[in-house]
């Protein structure tokens, strides 16, 4: 998984039925730090992330089809979370 | 998904018959400003884009044979939608 | 896919039954104007493609089970086709 | 597989059950010489790895599944050894 | 596939079961001409490859769980073969 800062939605009006109800949001891939790390993705919102947050993101259609419960879409990357935190740690086990 | 910009078709006499048919589309790969990245891809299309169009690409095997509904095709990379519009947003839920 | 131009066949002794009988080309990566893009792919060939000719690489291990026939084998690239032209367009539909 | 180090754990309130009681570690990668690379994972933990330890990473979703025996989680990227030694060698057998 | 030389072996103390009796060896990658493209990979070997030795690598997970005969190990990447040549050609069919 990534981390990732919602940019924006994008609007599509001819695209396969599966993504009917479903917003695409573009997200700026980040490093460590927070900052813009160089490139983004297109994912499937699964959270109700806004613009501006970090969220979690998935790049795998079979993770992608599990977490929408749609196993026959056409699918390959999900925000799963959003994230709180990035902590230093854990101490070793 | 990324976004990509069709630029030209290909033409290939010898492949396999699942491509019969089928548009091969040489798409530029695009930031989300719309400015080509420095890639390309060669999806299938199923949306009827043309020249010029910006699209959302698929580059998953799984969900390309689902978009085209060959369950046992050669094939990982599909047109899933005619893009219209990056928005910025959404608001947070 | 990609845009690849065939360089030269790998020759090994040692390796798994799967590749009996199957020839490995060497390929240059292809930017889209046919110049060599900076990397290079080995790939089970399957449309007879000589050194020196443009060719469609697929790059995902299902499509290249499917497209040699065999289900168990231990494969991810295949060449499906040569390139006889990339052709400015389609016009949109 | 990848060597990364663990360098922080990323904390997150609104995801899928699947990641419930799993700690999610924010890895460098490193190259073989133990310094980072120049890219990151967010891993799940499967061997209790702390901070500063250098970790076998291993990055696709059916493995991921299969070593936390959860065949239908959507992950993609685990922790499977904590990494003592990268050694010169074997000899040619 | 990809080139790479063997360099080393990687020990690893705690790790699932699937790799116990399994040598784990650091690969760096090639171009074609033999030199470091700037990467590497940790494959598992499978013909008894020795450091300093060119191999074919291959990286996908259900082509290194065929070539180990294990259906449920968490694996991706391979060495399948020792390379002897990289050779001109071949001529077109």
């Amino acid at each position: 998984m990534k981390l990732g800062r919602v940019v924006g939605t994008v609007v599509s009006t001819i695209n396969t039925p599966d993504f009917d109800n479903r917003t695409l949001l573009l997200c700026d891939l980040l490093d460590p730090s927070g900052k813009p790390a160089g490139g983004y993705l297109i994912a499937v919102d699964t959270v109700g992330a806004g613009a501006g947050e970090t969220v979690l993101i998935l790049d795998e259609g079979n993770s992608a089809r599990q977490v929408l419960n749609a196993p026959g879409a056409p699918i390959r990357t999900v925000i799963v979370g959003i994230v709180d935190a990035v902590e230093e740690g854990p101490q070793p086990a």
